[in-house]
């Protein structure tokens, strides 16, 4: 696909802009007629969709079906979520005349942003990408979306761009309400994000990318929110009873969750700690048999396979890491090699190359002398998306300290599961402390992602008739708010 | 004051951010407890409060008494938010076994960021100051706090942190739960706002204070939240019809707003916009007539004064400005000149210095020759904490594009009022887009401010016991939770 220039991108942003004040004014309703009606269009196209993204990102057509079916998921669940409401966090607050001096009426309301970039990832071609959770909730913000393309899987992209249009034509949307362009050049990105008319950025990659995005966007003007989701090492820790009794069981788990779409997922777990006993020796030794038995099989991209192979080496390079196991079948071009190595937790606390993401199958065990070592670790690492606990109740209670610091450290803490799997519902933090992502209060999965692409206006003194549905007094949306400090459906009497 | 040195500074983050970890864990009735102590032992030292405050603010005593009774409803007002629990945006997916794959448990919650730096205002010792709305949120959201005293009110800050360290004794809070810094010099701002340990920044002052923390944080290693309330011009948009009927009454309410507390509020009406017509003159006349009768006043430091004054004179000898009115009274030294002036709508569009904010008793009426040139006025003015609409219902419906572009650019929107005047209420928004704040998806005002300090963290596949007591199945703490997409108080029976 060729770059758009310079000029389309200035016509395609003020087109965005001029949309933004038809879209914003869209009701509820209409938002999510066009959301569910993306949904439809993109059920009508599955089969060049699916097609498309299998020879653009090498994923399997089960993955890819698996996908579709969870971006279409998302789109109506969103669609439902903007309909509720609950995202514009209603607060009535009503006049008292008689208090001196007299209390006036103000209702407050999120409002959308404005145009909002929406940059892909080159991992999910579908959930996270053009039509994608950025995508959707930005629109049910009332946001207008210029998506820029993943080169790695521009076509698809188009396609889902397509269907985007479809129901936007459909549902009566202005022009410009969704836009899509084209550029593999950081000219493209730069100019996007500087524009004064952009006024929040969405974006799923690696630090590089999204740390960039991030700093245009705070040296502007006026700066914007740069919402980067930029992947984690996700640790998972294994204390000791836990271990005892499920050495064996826990490999088998972590060895399919390592190696899940060839370990291509920001919630992969590229690290595990443990103390050193028998019971992490037999964890060793069945996940490294584990391991010798899964097949090599081919990365997104050339890119994402040279920079796994190349991150991988450096690691296995470093003083006192050692492999444990590599897959028996050896990798072609472009495959991922499922790998574990291990290190002592001294070297790993001094050698902060240990601490980058290795982005594919694999994972690093630290072997700590004790619990105090395993604390020192958690209070060591940056900030991630998950941390996990393989733990039994008495595990949990005995490492309280560990647990109130790896709570600090992350935005999604499980207990005996694995990372890997990312729930779409109200519940689900997908956001962490820096670097994870740029703004750990936010997350990008489950409907309070909406909330990233509004802030509150309050009205004061307005007439009833004035204000918007959502704040009127009888509530002729169904909306849940806050009325006078109560929550309710009721109207709000003044 | 004493400049604190760097390694107090050091010492004082590192205590903070011991304290934190125990702080954090506080129960939200032990948190509230604390907040509350604050505002009796405030009650307490009121005289001293006082006295030392008129001494340094010069402000008058009726004015600091009831900021200081505003500072203790805040107190009072957050706790019990802080107990309330709505602030924890609490959500609960309870699993489905039966699903395939199956769905895990997990619940959401708001979590403290960590040690937050707080600098207060100059205009609002009390409210917005050492133990004011900043200090107060973040206590409740479970953050430690080190205030930064202004230096214009070091004396009144000291007798303000004693009382929170008074409440901190007698509520067995942790050593360093609070922490009090003076520092006059830039450096000491900078060591706090860059030290890695701490985690969020409250700021109410001037643009290049606020825009400062605003890059040190961002320029971080880890960048960190500031949430700086930098002012605004807070236009006032005066529409036909209202002014045809009322512009006598308009006149009198905006001379008051304009001038009170000598025009030191961060909503003071510095902007006055409308169409020429006779209404106009009226209008302008009758202002005229009343700001002449208003005595100068004592402004809060020299400082103020100054700038006040240089900001003013350079305003008034821009092309085609006319000053329309001063007080009779001639000001005595570091007193506030209370000022009207007008200019053209042309002029006022290509002279970004006329869109400044004078901080004082001063504003500026932009006088309009059709709707269009209204409307381009909305078009290109800055993010701003309010707006307001002076207006008839049918003003408001035939100028409904002006009406959106004008919600586009503030955080608060009045019809028929005036912007001073901050309601301490849910509904409240004190924030707007940039450059009013650098963060206008959060409020500075009202119990929504408390989530500045916090972000989510989802427990994934947790055992009812081991939750925290918000997120436990029968609901200890009695707060409104969304289940399983339904608001409830109820049980989460899974």
């Amino acid at each position: 696909m060729i770059d758009n220039t310079l000029q389309e991108i200035e016509l395609a942003v003020n087109q965005s802009w001029k949309a933004f004040q038809i879209y914003s004014k869209k009701s509820l309703q209409e938002r999510a007629t066009f959301i569910k009606a993306i949904a439809v269009e993109l059920s009508l196209t599955e089969e060049a969709l699916i097609n498309t993204a299998m020879q653009e990102t090498n994923l399997p057509q089960a993955r890819l079906k698996n996908e579709l079916a969870r971006t279409i998921f998302q789109l109506n669940s969103y669609a439902d979520a903007c309909i509720k409401g609950d995202w514009l966090e209603i607060r009535i607050d009503t006049a008292v005349a008689e208090r001196n001096p007299p209390k006036p009426d103000i209702r407050k309301m999120l409002v959308p942003l404005g145009p909002v970039v929406v940059f892909g990832a080159s991992n999910f071609p579908f959930a996270y990408s053009t039509a994608g959770g950025d995508t959707a909730t930005a629109f049910a913000a009332g946001c207008t979306v210029i998506v820029k393309a993943h080169p790695a899987h521009a076509k698809t992209s188009e396609i889902a761009a397509a269907a985007i249009f479809q129901a936007a034509a459909k549902t009566n949307m202005p022009h410009g309400t969704f836009t899509h362009i084209h550029g593999a050049s950081v000219k493209v990105g730069k100019t996007l994000v500087t524009h004064s008319l952009i006024k929040a950025v969405g974006f799923t990659g690696s630090y590089g990318g999204g740390k960039q995005l991030f700093d245009w966007a705070n040296q502007r003007k006026e700066p914007i929110p740069v919402f980067a989701e930029m992947g984690s090492i996700n640790p998972v820790f294994l204390l000791q009873e836990k271990l005892n009794q499920s050495a064996v069981d826990i490999a088998k788990m972590y060895a399919a969750s390592i190696t899940l779409g060839v370990g291509q997922f920001c919630t992969n777990p590229g690290l595990i700690i443990a103390i050193q006993s028998n019971a992490l020796n037999n964890f060793i030794n069945c996940l490294a048999e584990e391991i010798k038995k899964i097949a090599p099989a081919t990365m997104l991209h050339q890119g994402i396979a040279n920079a796994y192979a190349e991150k991988k080496t450096k690691a296995l390079q470093q003083k006192n890491v050692t492999t444990v196991a590599e897959s028996v079948a050896q990798p072609a071009q472009n495959q991922g090699q499922p790998t574990i190595a291990t290190v002592n937790a001294k070297t790993f606390l001094e050698n902060k190359i240990l601490h980058e993401e290795v982005f594919g199958p694999y994972s690093l065990i630290v072997q700590c002398n004790n619990e105090d070592e395993m604390l020192t670790i958690a209070q060591h690492l940056e900030g991630q998306l998950t941390s996990t606990l393989m733990a039994t109740e008495n595990d949990i209670i005995k490492n309280n300290q560990l647990i109130e610091v790896v709570k600090n450290l992350c935005g999604r803490i499980i207990i005996n599961s694995v990372p890997t799997g990312v729930e779409v519902c109200y519940a689900m933090q997908h956001g962490g402390p820096f670097p994870a992502t740029t703004d750990s209060r936010f997350t990008s999965v489950g409907a309070d992602a909406i909330k990233r692409f509004a802030r509150p206006l309050s009205f004061q003194n307005w007439n009833d008739n004035l204000l918007p549905d959502e704040l009127k007094n009888n509530n002729p949306l169904n909306i849940w708010r806050m009325v006078n400090n109560e929550w309710t459906k009721d109207s709000a009497n003044r």
